[in-house]
């Protein structure tokens, strides 16, 4: 697709790019960005012209909304560039429309797909240097809205601003983790806003995940409000393998509807592994640890894809994962299959990769 | 208490006040600031001076984390001036508790007692003659903290901004309210944030809220995760008065510990009413109003001190509450004693008033 930016957009190049001070071979996730950013404001009751212009500091009245309400949400998302140069995104239609579902729940005004989608195009077609091949080489997407308007008044903003960040990620083999089941912490709420990716949800973890990595853990599973059902691992969806099963929890208003966890269900489907969608306890786990048939447990996102779990802790006792790797590990075959088609390193029959 | 500014603040003032433009009449709740703010920025793991200026705006990273994962709290609090052009603060050191709690819960740093009602004192001394005097007249103080670091790392920022902002506050009658009881939507989890004044506790309370108001509701009373407990109303504690004995929920991790609440319950002691805090059931009070023995319901909070409700739904149906106006209302005896303790008009024998 080819996009007029001087028609659709407002663009204002950097004067000079800081690409040749960005070191790629040592990079620090969503750490640093390119040259350019797209901006779009809403005001009187519509998304005005969006502008693609120089990286820069947001300068906020110390009374917006965002600052005292939280009203705030974003997406992650990842281009790659395949070895001809091309450059592709996956699946962002997903990322467009959960954007939109999340806008609604946290009272934002839904973005134009002109705005979001092709002035992504056109952002990432500016900043095509940016992107590097190679499997594990991608650009980090971060597109985000903000309540603006002025007011320490807790009602919806009238004005927002939408944002596209671009950042370029390298993947890193983090190891596997330790992670502990949630016995008395929750990230979402019965009716909350657990199912948006909204501002609010990150901050409410980070304290007792501070607490669990204090006790040695990377990451804490979440749990539903009885602490009895499985549903998220840190900022991931969550995987559990009982002996050739791999079950997940359904999504719901506490769970967030990730790509990466849909296309992994479609994936292993096609693969001819044997998967279920639905509710999984944290009893059922805890009997297979102890009886031998949990195999593996995976935690899926898009930043990190499939992140290994090799152990896990629940009313302080640790049960330790057998290692599969070089047992058919459910989660490095999907894990190798999936970012293979991200890359275009592979045939994409979903037709889930979309050219920029 | 007297305060060095030059001493423990920085302190740059405006080249011009814009009090005269200022229409103390005509006040919109929370719109409009006064000519200084202060500031203190937190890096290095330690706060820095803090500083008094000129009400500004602020100037951030687009991928700082406030913007991203909601890192957030703040507080509201008022001051009052008496006839003899004293000004007072009403329990302050509950506020800068109740911030440094919220502060831990969000894996925020807590704010230095020196910076925040020291701080708080000598902005206010800056700024008496935007203090008005006159039952109803307040300062409203907006102390918050924000996430500054930047980098879309879903992590605890390590650098923070402190901010206190003023603004002039009156008193209006809005009128009774109608609230809807909640059965599907939740403003707080279990083991989540909901005690904190969190910044992401608000936004997820707008889209319900904005659902309830086009239902023709003021408010919504929120529930626990199972929807049978009555916990809040809107951004405030709730009351319930049924025949002589007025009942409010305990706090718990998803009821704030409200200053005008827990005044309200010592208040009530003192003036020789019945109050017992103790959960309270959906199905008590549905049950009161349809046997007449619920005479009234109340908000409690800062901004509006208390909020008569008139009439609330549940399943669909409307039950209205009798006009105790005239009658001896619970609420409008206690609204009337603790706006004049607060206000200097009334014999503060608590000694919740603090001279600046």
């Amino acid at each position: 697709m080819e996009i007029d930016i001087l028609k659709d957009f407002s663009f204002t190049p950097v004067e000079k790019s800081k690409i040749d001070t960005f070191d790629f071979e040592n990079v620090q996730f969503g750490a640093k960005f390119t040259d350019h950013m797209l901006v779009c404001e809403y005001k009187n009751n519509a998304w005005q012209q969006a502008e693609i212009k120089p990286y820069a500091p947001i300068q906020l009245d110390p009374s917006a909304r965002v600052f005292h309400y939280g009203q705030a949400i974003f997406e992650g998302m990842k281009a790659y560039k395949d070895v001809n140069d091309e450059i592709w995104l996956f699946r962002p239609e997903e990322n467009f429309n959960r954007f939109n579902k999340s806008a609604v729940r946290l009272a934002m005004p839904e973005i134009d797909e002109t705005i979001f989608l092709d002035g992504l195009k056109a952002l990432i077609n500016i900043e095509k240097e940016w992107v590097r091949k190679g499997l594990g080489n991608s650009l980090y997407i971060r597109p985000f809205m903000i309540a603006t308007e002025s007011g320490v008044i807790a009602s919806p903003s009238n004005e927002f601003l939408f944002c596209i960040l671009l950042s370029p990620a390298k993947s890193y083999y983090a190891g596997k983790i330790k992670v502990q089941i949630a016995e008395y912490f929750s990230r979402a709420a019965n009716g909350g806003i657990g199912a948006a990716k909204a501002a609010g949800n990150y901050s409410a973890q980070f304290y007792p995940t501070k607490l669990a990595q204090e006790a040695g853990f990377n990451q804490i599973i979440w749990t539903d409000s009885t602490h009895t059902k499985l549903e998220e691992s840190g900022t991931m969806n969550v995987f559990f393998r009982i002996n050739d099963t791999i079950y997940t929890a359904p999504t719901s208003d506490r769970i967030l509807d990730g790509v990466t966890r849909k296309s992994l269900i479609d994936l292993a489907k096609k693969e001819g592994y044997n998967i279920e969608v639905r509710p999984v306890l944290v009893d059922e786990i805890v009997e297979a640890a102890e009886n031998g048939t949990l195999k593996e447990i995976f935690g899926a996102g898009t930043a990190a894809v499939i992140n290994q779990i090799e152990a896990f802790s629940y009313k302080d006792k640790m049960y330790e994962l057998p290692n599969m790797d070089n047992e058919g590990s459910y989660a490095l075959d999907l894990k190798d299959k999936l970012t293979k088609i991200q890359n275009k390193l592979a045939d994409d029959s979903f037709g889930w990769t979309v050219k920029i």
